[in-house]
């Protein structure tokens, strides 16, 4: 397999999917629309459960283990959520050799069977909040699928937590809308929008959803996280109600949130370059790589002894390194391997460099390859310590230049008019906004844009860029993944 | 709901399904034979999954994710393993609202999948070999289903590996069995006999299954986990050669092999009593459960200070404690939950403890309530280190109880009768045997025993206490879940 990739400049979804194959992350299934992960692809998502999963746990969060088979029925009693959800199901009509009375329906999202569950579980405020979190696949039956962000089977999270009020299920969803932020920000090095969604954009049988938006390479909006303010339409849809403190019965608040493997995709198009994947060290699976290059067993041998105390070092700081010393590919094509995959240091160990007690280092984010720094030679004994430092410089770096790229990009306008060309030419536009959800149909039809998130922080007032009333917030248009 | 479950003596099945559901392990799910896994259920899958991937890891296996929908055309191209699975498929064949062409079956376990990628991964010795695991979902139609033993859905980890010989292969199947003795004896004390299955006790599709089987508390066996070496069964049916380096294309060599939430229903049955569940402290998600015993406010002040200082300790020494501090439940209530949750230490601190600064220490290993140090008085200041060690003593001791129990109830059978009598009242049977498939039909057809094991250890040679042929080998009879 060749070892570039599509320009992004000349074809960015040929890009994409490039830099997915060619990294070895995933790749499409037999069934159409079905992913394969790849074990590279993979490391990167348990890093992400794990990091994601510690944050649940710290707030008080449980793990659990739903069935994916909804029966027809279930689905059907919030008519929303029917609504929304059925048309792109995976429906089961045989089990064990036999048609089915009830067709099932495999889990597009998991609030009815859950709710049926919670139905049993709860009586009085006592049994509340339930604080619960799955780690599922899930199936929704997509037209047009792409390797991580729009897949008919994929993996996440799903929260479903049950509150005696709404003020604290609505405090549960803003917590959770602030995990995702960390998450992506902190360690996806991903700069996120945080607010809420409009009434046409929202989840299907929420009151409220709020969002995170990121940014892509090409000035595309990612939805990248979603938690939802569900009210009392769930208890209501499934009768769960509880004995509140006043001995009164009253229905269940509710919120539900997930991230998923689409994250992965976000990743790639937050931080990649035409030479492939850059990766953030917190979420790379290894941080390091170590590339020896000799030509004889004395060589071999030295080489050996210095990178055997080298990743002794590396351990001893907890840095994640993989020495590669196989000898039937060459050095050179294992460098544009492990740029392919966007390891953040690479370090080559020649003679010279062991005559020196030296190594090679070279950063992949820097996107120059004249930039200074991004080769070093740095002593063999203060590697460790080196790159400790350097790994949290190439974490901030990466989201601060993708920060920089999502701000230079952001543009407002004043009329429809001056907003249809900054869409054409590609970019966020922040505008004011008195619309309704026919003018936001309208503005999707004719330019493809959607309101992507009505951010919470809200100081201005102005004319609305549509439809010329006054308007009490700003808005932030896209187009979208 | 009341807290005491029906007697193992008076209905052993009862008995089990009882502690799943008021131990708050598991329930069913709407759809017949599915599972719903509760968090304190879930806390256990997640303990036995980190420990596995863990072991998997170690041994140079990489995670990695394979759609669960397979078309019907590839379950088809093994004879054996579409014979063997097809009758206990789901099959999907609606999907986005259209009937589908080609209609898809949900993973029952995914070799045809793997191998369909296999076929395009390798191409040469080079690519090999590949040690691939995944952890996912997995439905098998059921008729008689038990929580955690055999439901529709379930949980699993299923090995994929590749490789250039057929002894590397056998050699990869026979180090993933000797990790499942040892998750099995290390980790949950539960007492395995490890060995080879008959032929017709084998994996559809392989050519040896090798296997873990465990004894449960009312004497039937369990196959606890199985792996099995494939040869290159579906390399042919899947066309997957490579070339060796010998510069000759050959068929690659393969294993699959798993463990399954049906491990924690082992769990439950190996060392549970008429008070519930006894878990070994190192699955434990809870080692440690603290009640409070308090009155009055000062005296509540005074025990929560003398709880944070033990807490404190038992953090330091790593040992996982639950302090349940909710005064809408009784100390006694406390005391019979977390005893049919088998928490393996309870530590119950009063105003009496506080004034001589000591808790309460209660083993729940002792099935006999007037067992000598089932309950003692500790110094609250060594309580950690007291505890640390008691916690290992625990876990030798349910493994030793589990493993006399286990030779006690296995006996020999010189014929056939004596085999009918033993097999009535309960127990493993060791028997010399020269049978074929037709006689072991038979058997089963008549006692509903079957071989449960070849044991790798064969020493003696006899005469078969069935066929009255010489015999070179031992196996193991019993009836089984």
């Amino acid at each position: 397999m060749s070892i570039s990739v599509t320009k992004r400049s000349e074809d960015y979804a040929k890009w994409y999917t490039d830099v997915v194959l060619k990294a070895e992350m995933a790749e499409y299934g037999p069934v159409k629309g079905t992913m394969i992960i790849r074990p590279y692809g993979y490391a990167i998502w348990e890093r992400i459960r794990d990091i994601a999963d510690n944050f649940f746990k710290e707030t008080g969060h449980v793990n659990a283990y739903f069935p994916m088979f909804i029966p027809e029925s279930y689905m059907k009693r919030e008519a929303e959520h029917v609504e929304g959800f059925a048309p792109e199901c995976a429906i089961v009509t045989i089990g064990g050799g036999k048609p089915l009375e009830e067709p099932l329906y495999i889990r597009p999202t998991s609030e009815t069977i859950i709710w049926a569950s919670y139905k049993k579980w709860i009586r009085s405020y006592r049994d509340l909040p339930i604080l619960i979190n799955q780690w599922a696949n899930i199936v929704r039956w997509e037209m047009r699928t792409r390797l991580f962000l729009r897949t008919t089977e994929f993996l996440w999270q799903e929260g479903h937590t049950a509150h005696a009020t709404a003020a604290e299920a609505e405090e549960e969803a803003m917590r959770i809308l602030e995990i995702y932020r960390q998450i992506s920000e902190d360690y996806l090095a991903m700069p996120v929008l945080v607010g809420r969604k409009t009434e046409s954009q929202k989840f299907a049988g929420a009151v409220h959803t709020y969002a995170i938006e990121a940014m892509m390479g090409d000035k595309k909006a990612l939805q990248a996280g979603t938690s939802h303010y569900l009210g009392q339409n769930f208890a209501k849809a499934f009768d769960v109600t509880f004995l509140n403190k006043s001995n009164q019965l009253e229905y269940v608040y509710a919120t539900s949130w997930g991230v998923s493997t689409r994250l992965i995709g976000g990743l790639i198009m937050a931080h990649g370059d035409d030479k492939g994947l850059i990766l953030p060290p917190r979420v790379a699976p290894y941080q390091v790589v170590i590339v020896p290059i000799w030509k004889s067993d004395a060589e071999k041998s030295q080489i050996n002894e210095l990178v055997s105390k080298l990743t002794a070092g590396l351990k001893s700081e907890q840095i994640r390194f993989h020495y590669d010393h196989r000898e039937q590919e060459t050095p050179g094509w294992k460098f544009n391997q492990y740029e392919m995959k966007g390891v953040p240091i690479r370090l080559e160990v020649g003679p010279k460099d062991v005559a020196k007690n030296q190594v090679v280092l070279v950063r992949r984010d820097p996107t120059n390859d004249e930039s200074a720094g991004r080769k070093q030679f740095i002593p063999a004994d203060n590697a460790p310590a080196i790159i400790k430092n350097m790994l949290e410089e190439i974490q901030t770096n990466l989201f601060q230049r993708a920060h920089d790229f999502r701000d230079k990009n952001t543009l407002n306008a004043e009329n429809y008019d001056q907003f249809k060309e900054l869409i054409e030419a590609g970019s966020f536009i922040r505008v004011f906004w008195a619309g309704n959800g026919a003018d936001e149909a309208r503005i999707q039809e004719e330019t493809k844009a959607t309101i992507r998130v009505i951010p919470f922080e809200q100081k201005e007032k102005g004319t609305c860029f549509y439809t010329g009333k006054p308007a009490d917030q700003i808005v932030i248009f896209a187009r979208a993944y």
